[in-house]
């Protein structure tokens, strides 16, 4: 495994950590100030909305599980393709259970880091 | 622009062209033999999939209108973030229309030509 590939796991731990602690500084400086943000039904949104979205959930329990499928490099771009399982606990009220697929570009800053810079989700609600 | 771009741009168009002419050989040419599919409540699928999924589809009358947002070139690697309306008329039926977003990796093979090798499809019906 490359330092990059070793980097990006890294990220992915990292990003899985900070909310399953409710910790969005920490996720939110895993993200590109120029990330997009694709989800099914919704129009794309960036690195502002997915900080106000991530302030209203900051009273709920999220419990993530992430698998990831692959990771492709090339120079300073990567893709990296997941398995996801989130449950959503609100703070009254029953747990919500999604599950899919993530597809998610990352690039290399001009620090050195990688981050999340696109990212297609296609989590569904599970019956 | 550059010479990957545009054959890039040339792949879309002609993809979208054998979608509108019922033309599937034309579309799965366009395909990496590795090719994986993500969609919302489905599982992962590969080129055969499609193939089959397109020859049940062969009777109905499919309208695809496709623009790019962005293409960004790695090497060997591209991604495309792109959006997307299609509307499918089966032989006897009334249109189903979806719309939403792709985004969409692409891989240049050794015979030098680009191919979708991964493809996260974030449509949904419209109401």
């Amino acid at each position: 495994m490359t330092g990059d590939e070793q980097a990006i796991r890294k990220l992915v731990a990292d990003w899985m950590a900070g909310v399953r602690d409710g910790d969005a500084g920490k996720v939110l400086d895993l993200i590109d100030d120029d990330a997009v943000f694709l989800t099914a039904g919704s129009k794309p949104f960036g690195k502002d909305a997915f900080r106000a979205h991530s302030a209203e959930q900051r009273n709920a329990r999220i419990e993530p599980v992430n698998e990831i499928e692959e990771i492709e490099i090339a120079g300073n771009w990567a893709y990296m393709r997941s398995s996801l399982r989130v449950t959503v606990t609100p703070s009254s009220g029953e747990p919500m259970r999604q599950s899919g697929h993530a597809l998610t570009i990352l690039r290399r800053g001009a620090d050195g880091r990688w981050r999340v810079f696109r990212d297609a989700n296609l989590l569904v609600v599970e019956a």
